[in-house]
């Protein structure tokens, strides 16, 4: 798949503030993160609604066809065109026709799960928590974690120019087995950071089995999801994991370390 | 309404850990955010799944059913069962039967909107983003915002028990026009804890126009949409919000102050 020159914005506007500093006040402009509502339609059929920072549309639509299980591989992706209407964004997706017809029975039997994976679904039974296990090699044999984290760590804040900006935005980064940062995405939704990511990986063909991804959030169950499908060795957060983001982990065999400074980190799993 | 005592957990599991500091690393356990499924059945039939940290299920049940419309008042709540599934919860709410007239006509129209506000939809004509303006005189005529910003920020980290626990979760304070910390609820998610607040005050009869919310988080818009909804005149993050948060904001008639610190904040509305 070819991508097209995509309209994309720079992510923040300015906006008019009023900055207090103790008693005082100043009016002043202000770089604030967008958010702004993205329909992604496979096959001319809405599909889900998220909320995204308008930058990285089509790596963002591959990567949430791949990591939901919408398409089992880029390949499978034909087209990705982007609709800027100024306040949203709709993001049509043209698939192979077997995957869409999957993805029809998909949605009946799944009744609208969508989104970061949980929050569309209206009951316990359509909950999918067992992901299968990962087919790649252990990256911590590969490598020793310390210095690749303690790289990572000390790279990552670099090629943050949305947060340098705006101060209110996820990164998520592909990292190789040493620690370097190849890429980075940033969005308001840390799912989506991932999405973007990955979206990118599949285009240029990188093998997801041999880096990981290090993410500037918590580390919640959907991440640990999303990380399995494109069967990604290990997920490193800076934030703390949840109960299930381990558990899952556990299930899928990723390695999951969280808390992950220059000086220091947490093996989960 | 009347609570049962619930089968409240802590909120965090203790977990085994490697921890590694540098390059030496030691087996130790570590206090984790709990983050399960809970389903939200209302009389009889189950409307969403969301992902929280299973304390204060009842009031998170309430606090749902009013920011998401679902019922216009705490007293057509007659209801809130909590069983705890060990790995999953069900709260079944009953409701009186002409609201849940309304939200099974509701969810005809909006087929399957659920959860944080957009994830479950399925295409743009149903996002609703044009909240009605707030009931309630602006909170910052009433008070001098500075000292009473400067006191949430230095009162709300004293509350934080499951953070200083887990390192986590977010927590959504309800502070009076001093900036008086009053109550706090904790969550993996913030529109959980925000929820969490909500049923609360809504159970103690609170007038929420006269106070005001205060959040560890980010400000998305969904915080805002669901903030509207209970006519809470100002919302003040510590962290930084979205264009879209903004914009419903001022739709909506609320103060919107973020990055919050005891020396100073933003305002953006």
């Amino acid at each position: 798949m070819k991508l097209d020159t995509e309209s994309d914005r720079t992510g923040f506007q300015e906006r008019p503030v009023l900055r207090h500093r103790g008693a005082e006040a100043s009016r002043t402009t202000d770089r604030v993160a967008e958010e702004l509502p993205v329909a992604l339609v496979f096959n001319g059929i809405s599909h889900a609604v998220m909320m995204v920072t308008p930058r990285d549309l089509q790596p963002f639509a591959l990567g949430f066809a791949l990591t939901e299980g919408l398409v089992a591989h880029g390949s499978d992706v034909f087209d990705i065109e982007v609709h800027d209407h100024a306040s949203s964004f709709e993001v049509e997706i043209t698939i192979a026709s077997q995957e869409f017809v999957q993805l029809k029975q998909q949605r009946r039997s799944m009744a609208g799960r969508s989104g970061c994976g949980v929050c569309g679904i209206e009951s316990l039974e359509l909950l999918d928590l067992k992901p299968a296990r990962i087919d790649a090699a252990p990256l911590h044999d590969a490598m020793t974690l310390q210095p690749a984290i303690a790289r990572a760590a000390a790279e990552l804040g670099q090629h943050q120019e949305l947060m340098q900006a705006t101060g209110g935005v996820h990164a998520a980064a592909w990292c190789d087995a040493s620690g370097a940062v190849l890429r980075v995405c940033e969005d308001v939704g840390r799912h989506n950071a991932l999405d973007k990511l990955i979206g990118h990986l599949a285009l240029e063909r990188v093998d997801m089995r041999r880096g990981f991804v290090f993410m500037s959030s918590r580390a919640s169950y959907e991440l640990v999801r999303k990380a399995a499908r494109m069967n990604i060795p290990m997920l490193a957060t800076i934030s703390a994991p949840s109960t299930l983001a381990i558990d899952i982990a556990a299930e899928a065999g990723i390695k999951l370390v969280s808390f992950c400074r220059k000086d220091g980190f947490v093996e989960y799993t």
